[in-house]
């Protein structure tokens, strides 16, 4: 093990019913806030006029602001600071999934610093000093932002999707209630599963350290959990234990917890997922499952170490004793839950394939990952079966 | 699963050479501190000259207060509680294992009540509504004490050994040190490892819910780790990987990640250790390991839910599929680890198995176990083997 430190100080409330609570939660922090939020499903869901109710209640001024997209872009984060200055908000309350959490910090950054947003997310080495408080009620479970740091924003002019990490950006509170995922389509559920286990494992995989068995054990514990009960939920929204394993192993996945004592670890997938999410549009979770479907067979083959530790994922999640066996039952899984493998899937032809591969080697340096040239990146690419 | 808050935001700072950092960590805290720490072993190993010059250098002011016991004692809290306001110390630096961590709470609630420390132990329902900051430096690992806000205290008058559980005592920040563990006696490791073991024990066999494969399986992840490196650990106590993952194994198992999510749960273990440590002094690692090689074949026969928890156990963590091979399983490894599995190993004859039972009972209600009467902790007693 490496040295760490660990500071995780995010409040959750979870529990079935639990969004009633956010006006109570917020009234102490903030008389007026950004009440953000994405599409109207919240509308259709009933989430929108629970937490809203609830604020009033609690005699908490709302300044509501909707339309955060699924990759959350640099315009409408500015059009949002403008706004949070205008009405002068104490704090930000995001309703909604990765996306809206995570515009949400991009906000409380954005509104307090003296510069343009995208500053603290275009390789620059500017650093978020302050922010308004962040509060959130989480409505996809996926990203893990809620109880996180992190923060990911597309800026569509250049065509770059960066995420960046601050302690100042971590919610104060975030409720988690699983009741709000039973709105949330098969998909969406399948995206979500495959992003937290990513998550999981860019450090399990990247590590600098070989023996770290406490780590180990924590990512194949929570992948496990979600390879078993994703098919589950897909085959019954409404299963409440399910639905409530899957919002808590997410949020575990990116909680800061798993890489710690790990030494140094990158993300090789998320860098790859991304560009082609900034290019396509892809969701997320679907850019890591064609991600991983490429990734991990080079991985393998890389060194001893590298095959050892497949090995090691492969029995622990799937029971498997080759990596050929390994990898397959993983991209079975991907199928058995419709999340794509291979770029086809998502409607890349091979220019597509060489564009994305250039925008990734592009940003690759700004990841700490050089190597991952736009040529080698082609290589990658080509194996995603 | 059911309905949970979980808010911990004690800060960890992890590493070999971590201690030295102990002085800028408290100075932007408190400029004088009582330093809080038991034998002179911290003299004889360098952790005590290491952190009081750290503490010098930052220019904090140190009141030493040596002296405390392995079950720590009420009369010399109250002591502590004494010379922390003659002093006016402004934060208790907290040197040692989970003992002197546990009396340094204490004393930093104690400083600020108008009323004796005792009444927050005694079951009268009095809570912590404030208390010095804490700082901790992790000499021995075990009782999680340094990542939750919990701490236990010995009444020697009533012979009552108490715990409670405040939000207002958990620590602000713990320094782990690898390194301070390497001179932990093979006797001190094994039952650093037992007690950390029965912390995950108590809420994954107790829980209300009986879906809870997120908990479940960071509870089993912790416990095999804890079960393989800890015999190595005794063949070479200056393994620094194994003392590494040891240290942050036993923080992990107490704080509070384990039982959120489960419902209900209780800790009979600790209650039946409690008493056995209370009357006899017997150290907390040792009467758990006692205590569970009769609970657990106790626990199997109820039904077949415990059946099937306790077969997952043994799956998870010996690859057993019996109960009866589970449990000597466990006894084995005990025995290997040299922590005692039956009364005798600790002097008790049968007059003292009566007077155990008897003490185990009376203060069952405040555990909220009225069930564990003197006669029915008698027939769990005599299954210790």
């Amino acid at each position: 093990m490496q040295g760490f430190i660990y500071h995780n100080p995010t409040k959750i409330i979870f529990g079935n019913g639990a969004i009633e609570k956010i006006g109570e939660i917020t009234a102490p922090v903030a008389k007026k806030v950004l009440y953000l939020y994405g599409k109207n499903s919240i509308k259709e869901n009933g989430i929108y006029e629970t937490t809203i109710k609830s604020l009033r209640k609690a005699e908490v001024e709302v300044v509501e602001y909707g339309g955060v997209k699924a990759n959350p872009v640099l315009s409408h984060t500015r059009e949002g600071i403008k706004l949070a200055r205008r009405e002068k908000v104490e704090a930000i309350v995001a309703v909604g999934g990765g996306s809206v959490i995570d515009e949400g910090k991009a906000i409380a950054a954005g509104v307090v610093a003296d510069h343009d947003v995208w500053k603290f997310y275009d390789g620059s080495g500017t650093t978020v000093k302050t922010a308004l408080p962040i509060l959130t009620v989480l409505t996809m479970s996926a990203t893990g932002t809620e109880m996180n740091g992190g923060t990911v924003i597309t800026n569509e002019d250049t065509k770059q999707k960066i995420g960046i990490m601050s302690p100042r950006l971590q919610p104060l509170t975030s409720i988690l209630d699983p009741t709000t995922l039973y709105s949330v389509s098969t998909e969406q559920t399948a995206y979500g599963a495959v992003d937290a286990i990513t998550h999981l494992l860019e450090s399990y995989f990247t590590k600098e350290d070989t023996y770290t068995p406490i780590q180990d054990r924590y990512a194949e514990g929570i992948i496990k959990t979600l390879v078993e009960i994703t098919p589950k939920i897909q085959v019954c929204p409404t299963d409440c234990s399910c639905r409530a394993s899957f919002m808590w192993a997410a949020t575990l996945a990116w909680n800061g917890l798993a890489p710690s004592g790990v030494g140094a670890w990158n993300a090789p997938n998320h860098l790859i997922g991304h560009s082609m999410s900034a290019l396509y549009d892809t969701p997320h979770g679907a850019s890591l499952s064609i991600t991983l479907s490429g990734w991990l067979p080079w991985y393998a083959e890389q060194n001893e170490n590298n095959k050892k530790q497949l090995l090691q994922f492969g029995k622990a999640i799937f029971d498997t004793t080759t990596v050929e066996d390994t990898i397959e039952h993983f991209r079975d899984w991907c199928r058995l839950i419709k999340s794509p493998t291979k770029l086809s899937d998502i409607g890349v032809d091979e220019s597509g394939l060489v564009q994305i591969a250039k925008n990734i080697g592009e940003n690759a340096p700004l990841w700490g990952l050089p190597q991952y040239t736009a040529e080698f990146c082609e290589s990658i690419l080509r194996r995603c079966k």
